[in-house]
């Protein structure tokens, strides 16, 4: 059980099919193994041996699916870089994993010299971009003459990968997962929502580092399907891609959907060969769900849910389930061979219907992260992984995320779940944007604090969105203090940086909630 | 990753749907939980213990059913006896894997006298029929009274079951198979060929204690389907069953589908609801794929080829590839996650088209034989399972299943498969059935030699056979010497048995082949 045999299998069957597309460049899987074949020689020759790190700091492309069998073949474990994150993190995740041969494409060679500065444990640097090669750099092209290696065929409980996680939540954690784990996860998925097609293409367009592109890459591989890479997503590219290459299948998250069904010229493009739209990071919702259907009239609508450490699948919403109206904001149901459960703060089950933390049990729960034993022994307690999503399950064991646990406020002997609130509080005409957070408090512990952004021109007084919060919830929930801002802190990625909000508040406070 | 896992799945999404359907008993998802827990209880009140063999001697049923998920529940492994065997056999086999505790129902009372007296190691018997219990058995729904146990949800490379194959071909050898092995193999078979369905329905008419029939079942537990049960495959009866009860799927081979489509009354039944028919064990021919195709008009039809000891996928031929009429007669390509390779007697991978071994690699592959490492160590050999069958592979990844490497004669330096002497064969007007092998020669090392029971009042000479099949095939193939005879010596499942033509000929001869 090991990650490079899908490539074995498709050589047997389908030798000269068409294997991966990158702009003009086409190649079929006999082509795709010789190349896979030399580059792990490469990679050996480069002083790569079993169980070392092989990182890759690029957008997607045909390169980074070669680089990543590659280093399975000879027994090696990727990194694939966040791309998003600052010079300081990449660093930080290169020295940590010790991570010494890295594929940079042309979009990041700018980054090198700040990443070799921070650490210069990096020894070899291969360009796998199409511009010239930067000085300092070996050419990929150039390895790719190197002579064949047979495929070790090294898998089952061996590391494949380490993929950080983190970001905006403070250090990032490199979560080790296995070859089964990864497998396993894409079998699973494969026999209910994520679907198998005969002939299957996936358009690669979400970054292939994350693990969500990652798998959704992997289970078209395990299906001896095809690639096609587009560097990044761009709603006319994506498009144009589907019109030529007819993809049966697309990884996207909504925004990106909406973005797509947003576009003006979408009645231009032939887009009937999209059979699956995978989707996860939020739900869907029903406007956007129709408006999507009418675009794409073949398609069928799978939600996933999950994290990096379940290789990712936790639960599935599967095409039928987007039937229900009601199911739309549900995470779905745990997927085959998956346990799911809702426990309290003593990991015991609750009854359902009642609010706690989401735990998973699976053939595809990480290894543990690399070098934290006890963060991995902490996630991982009782032989379950706390995903630290708060959710509840309804009787047909649907599950609804509701919020992050640590974003969880207890106030008094109550827990209050930010998510909760802040939907009351976006509900108000004058609120722009808001974010709900615990902030200390003599009396209760921890207080429910809203930091808000009103609308432009309008106005609110504390007391009022106080009020309005309680008409719609709980009054221990309502917030009892608000503070206007003109602008929230956002990450990368856009989302809202509660650990900005709230260091003003914890900075010189004991932490004093029991 | 352990067997019983389906079964909560199913109790956390759908415990109030059908699980099971016996004759006139449905139950739910959770009644079957709360049933196979008492189960449990009693078992372990009976002193099975982890790793303990329980032995289930019955035709199909919902007790069937029930009894392999409580064995599993509390870390046993399972026995299912082939019914088939002689109380002799059926002994041996029990006695070599230590079961002690054996389900018996009504069909299989009168044999457990006989059982006793060859092996008196079976210390309780259990009586899973529905007729009044006989003397010294337990009765099954007494034992149904127990307090539920907490399922011990062990499993992974765990022993799942010893699952005894052999019978025509000498000592019956027991498989042991891991839960793992079972269930990476079921989710791969439902990725592709045999495809998962929404709220599908199995109906078992096929002998769940065969592999096939299980994994069947299996694949059904996985994707929380339900079932029907019947006690064994009567035409009649199964075409009632699916009208009645609108199974999406059925297991068969393709004599028993040929039954079915010969039926008088098949007209009368409405068989829309079969979406998926699983065959194995043979080909089926283009002529009864039409009329097959006819009577089940949504069915897309899937064989699959392997073996016990691979959990038991190699090859999927799948819908698809029924549509290409010169396909039907392979047994398909590797499955997802399987890897199939064609070997000369040195572990070589032959040529595409030559003939050799069929060897497989999977995370289906055994455990290894139940007390016979040296057999084990001979059968995976080099990390591989080794079939025993003679095949070839065209150039699109489609095996060919040829003969029985041990059916193989060895004439001169030739290799001659005595299948394709057969087919030639038994193309003349006057051969009614024939059966080639080879025997001791001072000349050839083997020959090759014909045994044939002419067409009733048709006449026929040895030269006039040999004559007709040097008109087909190659001369050093074609019989140098044939024997008639009245009638073939048939297995219980009407197999020709070679090993008693061979008997004569091998008894007083050293075994003159290097």
């Amino acid at each position: 059980m090991y990650l490079t045999q899908s490539l074995h299998r498709a050589v047997q069957q389908t030798p000269d099919s068409v294997a991966t597309i990158f702009g003009d460049r086409v190649r079929t899987f006999r082509e795709v193994a010789d190349r896979v074949a030399r580059l792990a020689g490469a990679l050996q020759g480069l002083g790569v041996a079993e169980g070392d790190r092989v990182g890759v700091l690029a957008l997607n492309s045909d390169r980074f699916h070669e680089a990543l069998y590659a280093t399975w073949w000879i027994g090696g474990a990727v990194n694939p870089v966040n791309i998003r994150w600052s010079a300081k993190e990449i660093a930080y995740s290169l020295k940590e994993s010790e991570t010494r041969v890295l594929f940079v494409d042309d979009a990041f060679v700018p980054l090198v010299p700040q990443l070799l500065a921070e650490w210069d444990g990096v020894t070899t640097l291969v360009h796998c971009g199409d511009r010239p090669i930067p000085a300092g750099m070996l050419s990929y092209e150039l390895i790719a003459v190197y002579e064949p290696v047979e495929d070790l065929r090294l898998g089952a409980e061996r590391m494949a990968g380490i993929f950080y996680t983190g970001g905006t939540t403070g250090y990032p954690k490199g979560v080790m997962l296995s070859h089964a784990n990864i497998l396993t996860t894409s079998y699973a998925g494969l026999a209910t929502a994520q679907g198998s097609l005969p002939n299957g293409r996936t358009l690669n367009s979400a970054p292939m580092f994350h693990l969500a592109g990652l798998a959704a890459w992997n289970q078209q591989n395990v299906m001896a399907g095809s690639h096609v890479f587009l560097s990044a997503f761009e709603p006319a590219a994506v498009l144009k891609a589907i019109a030529e290459h007819r993809p049966t299948t697309l990884l996207l998250v909504p925004v990106m959907i909406q973005m797509l069904v947003d576009h003006l010229a979408i009645g231009e493009y032939d887009l009937s060969s999209v059979q699956r739209i995978i989707y996860g990071a939020s739900a869907i919702s029903e406007a956007l769900l129709q408006r999507a259907m009418k675009a794409f009239p073949q398609a069928g609508f799978a939600q996933g849910y999950g994290m990096t450490e379940l290789s990712p699948v936790a639960t599935q919403l599967t095409p039928e389930d987007h039937r229900d109206q009601a199911l739309l904001r549900s995470a779905g149901r745990a997927a085959v061979g998956i346990e799911v459960r809702i426990v309290d703060l003593e990991d015991k089950e609750v009854p359902r219907g009642t609010v706690g933390e989401i735990v998973v049990r699976s053939a595809g729960v990480m290894l543990g992260y690399w070098k934290k034993p006890e963060e991995t022994a902490e996630a991982l307690r009782g032989g379950w992984m706390h995903t630290g999503d708060a959710g509840r399950m309804d009787d047909n064991g649907y599950v609804f995320v509701v919020d992050r646990i640590k974003d969880m406020i207890v106030t008094g002997a109550e827990n209050v779940y930010s998510a909760e609130v802040e939907n009351a509080l976006a509900q108000h005409s004058a609120v722009a944007s808001c974010a709900v957070i615990g902030v200390p408090d003599p009396e209760w512990g921890e207080r429910v604090h809203a930091v808000v952004v009103l609308q432009p021109g309008a106005t609110a007084t504390a007391g009022e969105l106080r009020g309005h919060c309680k008409s719609l919830i709980a009054g221990y929930k309502s917030p009892r203090t608000v503070e206007f801002v003109e602008a929230m802190p956002l990450s990368a990625a856009g989302k809202i940086l509660k650990r900005e909000l709230r260091r003003p508040y914890w900075e010189n406070a004991e932490r004093a909630v029991s």
